[in-house]
């Protein structure tokens, strides 16, 4: 009898609780309508669909969250990996109080933080998604932080779409996740069937995709994502798993709520307008305003603080070079006391950019992060999102493969605290061949707005220039070289992000040239060669590529009569391009020593000759040009 | 009696046959290492493991080939996605009598056509690789061909590394190479436990990469990847599975058949010295140089010839405003008829690129690669090297995904006659926000060494420059715009690649606007506002953006005061850099209107605004200058 009326008691909760998300969900739908329909666009069907899994879990009592303090360390993360709900995501926290109904009614205009796609505007939303299959691993980062850095007890879910189950990144995340046993990640797959311009490949077979995410050794729970009964005991029994990583599976409805809508073709990213609102308001039914959803609290829980210590000495023999690459692997494993926040990752080749001096050093704050730089990225900003500072290597090349990531990533602001390394770059390489030099990845590094660009040329400047990286806020490219390279600085210089080092200057200076890396090598050869035929070119190291020192550069512009850029890269956005703009207003000529043949294999000599990039190529031009 | 000695009989054959095999794998290996001790460099041990996987496939009466044809539209194919096994790619070809000892010898050096890693240098190579997780894709493209247009029997195989699964892009083909039903597709997977630095994630376990792969659809075959009796056998089950793609899944050893390399840590990308050389021979044993692999014929079958007929005209009225990417849409539905070679693929997003109105004419030729771009442009690399021209669409800023892959491209040569639309330009496309804005995308394919960029800013310029780029034979980028915009052009206007339209143009122009797309209609609407006020300017249509019109430039440099280039992109990369670099020489200042805050949702009126790229932007500009 006890037991029974206690059951009953139970129940009673439970429907109580069901009947408020129920309520809770449909003054949700209401704001997803309206504020798509008032802003004339947006992706309220991709909202709706995804309405009952979100509301169950941010307000059925499984997350939690201090919603006052959104930066709480301990507070769980929530990603919305198919950004395109973004009137969902405002939505929920309009829900929670956060946000006000007027503000909901600002949705996608210019002066508001609620944009088209989820972006560090509005500080809800962990990071900027809208290019999709790009969440997991920034969850999978965030749970890696929990797990293994912070330990602190906060889950990290990520709600998934569909159609972005075909991208390969979210298999590369899979797969890491459950490498790292984070069963402290949980998976929400809203499966509605309908990508943006018909069916997806499994349609609403929630086996399909139980079968292989489960493979990639998944707990997955397969429900109806429109019965909160359901929605609750999946979160419920994610919660307890403690083996693995989590994915909940559930069957969805398009357009769920709006009977016109619901799992109709061609009504993707489209909103209704006024006409069409009112018919699904009024199916809707009245709302209730005044109720709001409450989150629960999370543990105070702070991760351990960790005391910057100080870092040893560098120390290079003047007559004894060494790659830059390897100054990289020094300068990361030196200067970690200094910067306890740091976290390295790379993709499998640790043993050619050095990372593996820090692995070797620091086991615990290496991530392996296999042959998947994609993944590798995402995760590098799930851990910067949380406070980390992560390094992030691989080779230059190879960056390549995750510049959508490193893309997407300047759009989660100041929290893409991300420092990459690239080695191997260029042809100077050899005998590997085109497909591992880095020949495009300055212009790909330049286009990141506010990203700086660093090149070095010996290993005292490298190791300068990491510790640099490290300090500045956002997100920094560092390049380096594959082969070995003389010392060319004294370890008390000094190095700053916006800086250059004139090299060789005299009153007498002809011509300048500007290089960085191996050219710099070469272009100091050249000048020494050109010396002997009492012939002055100044040489200047242009170290940091974004931004560069205009001072400098216009005070050569002034000084000689053309300058010569050098560098081991395409002539497409690379040193030349970015000095030219910086000297736009400037009528010297500026002229540009770049790869511009088909790169191939050969000797590290032969190829910079053969790219016309190599000592004996400059002193030509400076010839020509006098 | 009879059955049981003609079994002996076969076995007999059987035998002998192994025994061949054997041999061959003997003069393989030899091969391999001398040939990489005499470069000093490359993968001997990643290409031991293979061998015997390999020597089965090519001489045990599997793979089908005319040797002295290697392009012959029925040949079996073979690509290397483990392209660092390219020492034992040459050696088999070596081995079937293709290449001399000589010939091989002359591995990696400078003037060889036998990379480091394989390139369109190598014509049996069918493309580059070297960067991992693209072999895949590549093969899927020719399976693909096979299948769906050129209606041929042969089969595409691919030589995969167990690290390289970690790549997302293979799981991408995974799962589109069973969505196609390509069981003429069959991947090899050579599980040596080892990668570049370690360990992979799942050792020797074969039953984790099966459980993994046979989810995604794939029928898995299990073996000793050195027993010539496994291999073959399943070689031949492979070739009898007649509706789904297959894997073979083999364990192997690193390093196999010298003792002191085999199942070594540390020994990955490193040439044996002369001594350790030295040592492995006398391990191998005697060689018989005298053999020859013998490659079965293929039948001689060739594709239907398709005739090329006549699109119809060009038909825009000139008040009606059209958008650029429908343009596309139209032009690659209209020119098919001339270019029957064509196929048309696009990740999911037809109905914003406008491919869909290919699709919907032409649905044979029309291939859905859902969200999934870097398999997507590995299939179009393997379609193009099968002679098709493909045309492969989505979002601009998406095509950052596949940056890898397109750069990988243009190292397979004249094969890679790839045409590239990315639609939904820069901040114009307003309110969807930073994520969808393609503004990195004019940067990224200018580094494509012989790439072509076009941007056209009407729809008839869309139509004749999508039909030059049909004609072109190389790698080409159009970029198309969200908004419609004014027709500028009459039908009968000519376009070219490397061309440009001189659209307002007088004795007293002041300045030199040049822009393309959006940009380019405020730049007439700021030359009409000048004009009232007699200020005159010129306006260029920078349609073609490499190679670009130096010679207009030229004489705007020479005509006007200042040039001014407006675009709806980054800084870094774009139109003014391209500018720039052409007119390096020159003294006219070149001025950069284009994208340099951070981009948000906005009306894209707001958004040019705010970037100071629209027509006001341009006016107050030009102001500024005189």
């Amino acid at each position: 009898m006890g037991t029974k009326s206690l059951k009953n008691r139970d129940e009673m909760v439970h429907i109580e609780k069901i009947e408020e998300l129920e309520k809770l969900a449909k003054l949700i739908r209401y704001y997803i309508l309206v504020s798509t329909t008032e802003a004339g666009s947006g992706h309220p069907t991709s909202s709706l669909s995804a309405t009952d899994l979100m509301t169950g879990l941010l307000f059925g009592g499984i997350f939690r969250f201090d919603i006052h303090n959104h930066d709480h360390p301990n507070n769980d993360r929530l990603i919305f990996s198919k950004g395109h709900a973004s009137p969902l995501l405002y939505s929920l926290w309009a829900a929670a109080g956060i946000l006000s109904e007027n503000e909901l009614m600002n949705l996608r205009k210019f002066d508001s933080p609620l944009e088209g796609h989820p972006t560090a505007a509005f500080p809800y939303a962990e990071a900027a998604t809208g290019s999709l299959g790009q969440g997991l691993p920034i969850g999978l980062g965030m749970a890696l932080n929990a797990r293994y850095i912070d330990m602190l007890s906060y889950r990290t879910y990520v709600l998934l779409g569909d159609s972005e189950m075909a991208e390969g990144s979210q298999w590369e995340a899979l797969q890491i996740a459950t490498h790292y046993g984070l069963h402290n990640l949980i998976g929400i797959l809203d499966v509605n069937r309908l990508g943006q311009r018909g069916e997806t490949m499994y349609g609403h077979d929630l086996d399909a995709y139980s079968k292989r995410v489960s493979s990639f050794g998944w707990k997955t729970i397969l429900i109806d994502g429109h019965s909160f009964s359901e929605i609750l005991a999946a979160y419920e029994r994610a919660f307890h798993i403690l083996d693995k990583p989590v994915m909940i599976i559930a069957r969805t409805i398009k357009g769920k709520g709006i009977s016109f809508l619901e799992d109709r073709n061609g009504w993707h990213g489209k909103a209704l307008n006024k006409e069409e609102l009112s018919e699904a308001l009024k199916e809707l039914g009245s709302v209730d305003k005044s109720i709001t959803g409450k989150i629960l609290g999370q543990d105070d829980l702070k991760p351990e603080e960790k005391m910057p210590g100080e870092a040893p000495e560098i120390n290079y023999p003047m007559d004894k070079p060494v790659a830059t690459r390897k100054a990289y692997g020094n300068a990361i494993a030196r200067i970690f006391p200094e910067f306890p926040d740091m976290v390295v990752l790379d993709a499998e080749v640790s043993n050619s950019t050095y990372s593996e001096i820090f692995s070797k050093k620091y086991p615990e704050r290496f991530f392996e992060m296999y042959i998947a730089e994609q993944n590798m990225v995402g995760t590098a900003l799930g851990l910067a999102a949380r406070g980390k500072i992560p390094f992030v290597s691989t080779f230059a090349a190879f960056f390549t493969r995750a510049f959508d990531q490193i893309r997407m990533s300047q759009y989660s602001g100041s929290r893409a605290n991300i420092k990459f390394a690239g080695s191997h770059a260029g042809v100077s390489i050899g005998e590997d061949g085109p497909s591992q030099m880095g020949l495009e990845d300055i212009a790909m590094f330049r286009t990141i707005l506010n990203g700086v660009v660093l090149y070095p040329s010996d290993a005292v400047s490298t190791e300068k220039l990491v510790k640099e990286a490290a300090e500045h806020k956002g997100i920094v490219y560092i390049r380096t070289t594959r082969k070995d390279t003389s010392i060319l600085y004294h370890e008390k210089e000094n190095f700053v992000i916006g800086g250059s080092k004139v090299l060789r200057k005299s009153d007498k200076d002809i011509v300048t040239i500007i290089a960085a890396g191996v050219t710099l090598h070469e272009a100091l050869a050249a000048c020494d060669e050109l010396k002997k035929e009492n012939i002055s070119i100044r040489v200047i190291d242009l170290y940091s590529i974004k931004p560069l020192d205009e001072a400098t550069l216009n005070e050569a512009a002034m000084d000689t009569r053309a300058l010569i850029t050098v560098e081991d890269h395409f002539l497409e956005g690379g040193i030349g391009e970015a000095v030219r703009s910086a000297l736009a207003e400037h009528t010297v000529p500026v002229y540009s020593l770049a790869v511009r043949k088909m790169p191939k294999s050969g000797k590290p000599g032969e190829l910079l000759d053969y790219e016309g990039i190599s000592r004996e190529a400059i002193i030509t031009k400076v010839k020509e040009l006098i």
